[in-house]
């Protein structure tokens, strides 16, 4: 089993859907890999900087899951960041309504000691300076680093994208965005371009439709479950993420079949993220009930036809 | 192997892609699914009706791919029914430039005495009342009656379409269009409500994001092959219908595992079918082709994560 290193916000955030709304609640993309990750009891650590506004109860939720929250800095006198965003009545679309920076505009990843070896290095969506300040503190070359990233680095900061992306293996990133970084409307192509920046791997998110990984010549399709409702979409991106990472630091095998499964079970994860708010499902989800939805995506998509 | 009446459009079409456009070429639904189903070597008849105008090498594309088409009427002094539309730049939106029913206006289909004990009737997009004609003069009960249908209708003739609905096992229709028939966004509840309109089996088409399944609580996902270039997606969904009744029609087992198989035949055509003008592709297509990509269908989607 190897290490997991995760950076990523850890977040306050206030949602509203069509189906209600929230106050401040537990947020961030560093919290939702990080609770994807723990599914696979790795050894798993969250990089972040929160404030001293940061209750003590939403730290202790990830070290109950053996997260080690050594690298999750706290600015005693900083607010930690939040964001709040309005989703629209298809959910496929969202409005954001704040973005508070706080402690997160001056964040300096420190990267725990005991996981500069860490095998899997999980650079959550920060700017592609901060992501690359934590490849640069490990100490021993990780097996997979795996980035994800948004088309606001893309407006903002795209050479630093482009260096970055440089020296990562798998880079996460949705349909709009993976044209937004290519200029090509075809995925099949967009990958292609997006290959030659660096990733040996592309997944490329679609939301509802599902995810695509792409791999030289190769390409795997994992839909998304069909759902009856989609209550918030928040945080599915990251926890998809978490569960492919913590699946590959699971097993070591970062071939392309077994990436495969890892897009499965970070689908499969995802599929819970979206049934409540925020990261109620993830915190309230059994080892049973994933293995009983994981049989749902086997029927949802294996066939039976024999080729001769 | 069991008999397969298709009632639908044969027609011209004139297409302008960003690719570049045709003069008039051949088109329409029942053309599309006859060319499709032909795959499979089934007993197949088309039903429908052309003008004076209309070439007898069309004619003679599909006898020479044993397609029956004594049941095309010919209107001597009629014109063919002609389509034309104009795609954006996405391929997936089109503005119709022109439609001229011409003969198409005063259609009676009559199924040939052959045909009236077919085991699968394939009802292509046509009016409600049109394709509930062709059911009535079936003389034994088919095992499965199929039927795609489209907004325009649900616009038009809802009552009509409600009535045919009623008696047919399996609906072929799109997102958009499952959608407005249910006023249901999500198509988990979409296709539960078309369940108690009548279909037993429910195909939503998604396009480039493939084709669901659904029966009863049962749902297979099947995606649409990733591809570099969609050249002209005219006649995608009516030849995806055609490999789908083709493949049933041959195997005559309707069991919902067996319909798996038939969406993954559909998904397999309907991604050959876009990949030239009109019915360019389908006409040069070899048993080893859709065999080598019936193998990327499985490796885009097969996993192997075991659950004990």
């Amino acid at each position: 089993m190897g290490k997991l290193v995760i950076v990523g916000t850890v977040a306050f955030d206030a949602i509203e859907t069509p189906f209600g709304k929230t106050d401040k609640i537990l947020g961030g993309a560093g919290t939702f890999i990080g609770l994807a990750a723990s599914n696979f009891n790795v050894d798993s650590a969250v990089v972040s900087v929160v404030g001293g506004d940061f209750p003590q109860e939403y730290l202790d939720l990830m070290t109950d899951r053996n997260i080690d929250i050594s690298g999750v800095e706290i600015v005693k006198d900083g607010k930690t960041f939040f964001w709040s965003g309005k989703y629209h009545n298809d959910m496929n679309s969202r409005d954001t309504l704040a973005t508070e920076l706080n402690v997160l505009a001056d964040f300096e990843p420190k990267v725990p000691e005991d996981y500069k070896d860490a095998e899997v290095v999980m650079l959550g969506n920060l700017h592609p300076l901060t992501q690359m300040s934590v490849l640069n503190q490990m100490e021993t070359k990780p097996k997979l680093a795996i980035l994800d990233t948004m088309n606001f680095w893309m407006d903002c900061a795209l050479d630093d994208l482009h260096n970055t992306i440089k020296h990562i293996d798998v880079i996460t990133i949705n349909d709009e965005e993976a044209r937004q970084l290519t200029g090509e409307y075809s995925l099949v192509v967009a990958a292609r371009k997006i290959h030659e920046m660096g990733p040996k791997y592309v997944v490329i998110k679609k939301g509802e439709h599902g995810a695509l990984l792409f791999h030289d010549d190769n390409v795997f399709y994992a839909p998304a479950l069909p759902l009856e409702e989609v209550f918030d979409p928040t945080g599915a991106g990251d926890t998809f993420a978490g569960g492919f990472a913590g699946y590959l630091a699971k097993t070591e095998d970062y071939s392309f079949e077994n990436m495969k499964n890892a897009v499965i079970y970070g689908s499969t994860l995802a599929s819970f993220c979206v049934e409540k708010f925020g990261t109620e499902r993830m915190l309230n989800l059994t080892a049973s009930e994933v293995h009983k939805r994981l049989g749902q995506f086997k029927s949802l998509t294996q066939f039976d036809i024999e080729l001769t």
